[in-house]
């Protein structure tokens, strides 16, 4: 991951899941497994980078990239994440969707392409 | 577009452009420039919806939907969004990465799938 927030990811394709949702009020242990999961992705076969943010009305998007289909599938198989999803998406989210993505094309600036 | 933040997107596959960016400190127009770019995509054939958030730490993520890579090509063309693009990026975006997404398979909950 880059410091600056953007994830280096190489020429497509590639693959990402876009994870969109907005919390409830529990914050009991949120930021603390987040941050595992975070780290625990970073170890996981496949992964790219992470992008995630949450503004003020509490919508969040966090979009995490990914070599292939299989790393994505290996990651959601992973013991910490299963637990993780198990404990912590009923308490945590109030509503999430989540969106499997084979990247086509990418470009970057500040120059419209 | 939905009130709640999410958009509402039928089965896949369909494509997305995820749009990752960090801002300059020129407010100049941005945020009319902003909704006005959501409004004209909403009236572009082939427009799905769109979910965008921005955190305090400056880092924002927009993702639109889009019901094939041709409507995403159109509105590329859309003239309003290249005058928008063409005044605007150097000054508003100190970065940007955008990446165009097929959307492979999509679930959402608050229950891990």
């Amino acid at each position: 991951m880059s410091s600056s927030g953007f994830a280096s990811t190489p020429d497509p394709p590639y693959y990402a899941v876009i994870f969109t949702s907005t919390r409830t009020t529990v914050d009991e242990g949120y930021g603390e497994v987040a941050d595992r999961m975070v780290e625990l992705a970073s170890r996981q076969p496949g992964f790219l980078g992470v992008e995630s943010t949450r503004g003020a009305d509490g919508l969040g998007i966090t979009v995490s990239y990914w070599t292939t289909l299989a790393a994505i599938a290996a990651w959601k198989a992973n013991a910490g994440h299963r637990v993780a999803q198990a404990s912590g998406h009923r308490k945590w989210y109030e509503h999430f969707e989540a969106r499997v993505a084979r990247i086509e094309r990418a470009y970057s600036g500040p120059n419209a392409p």
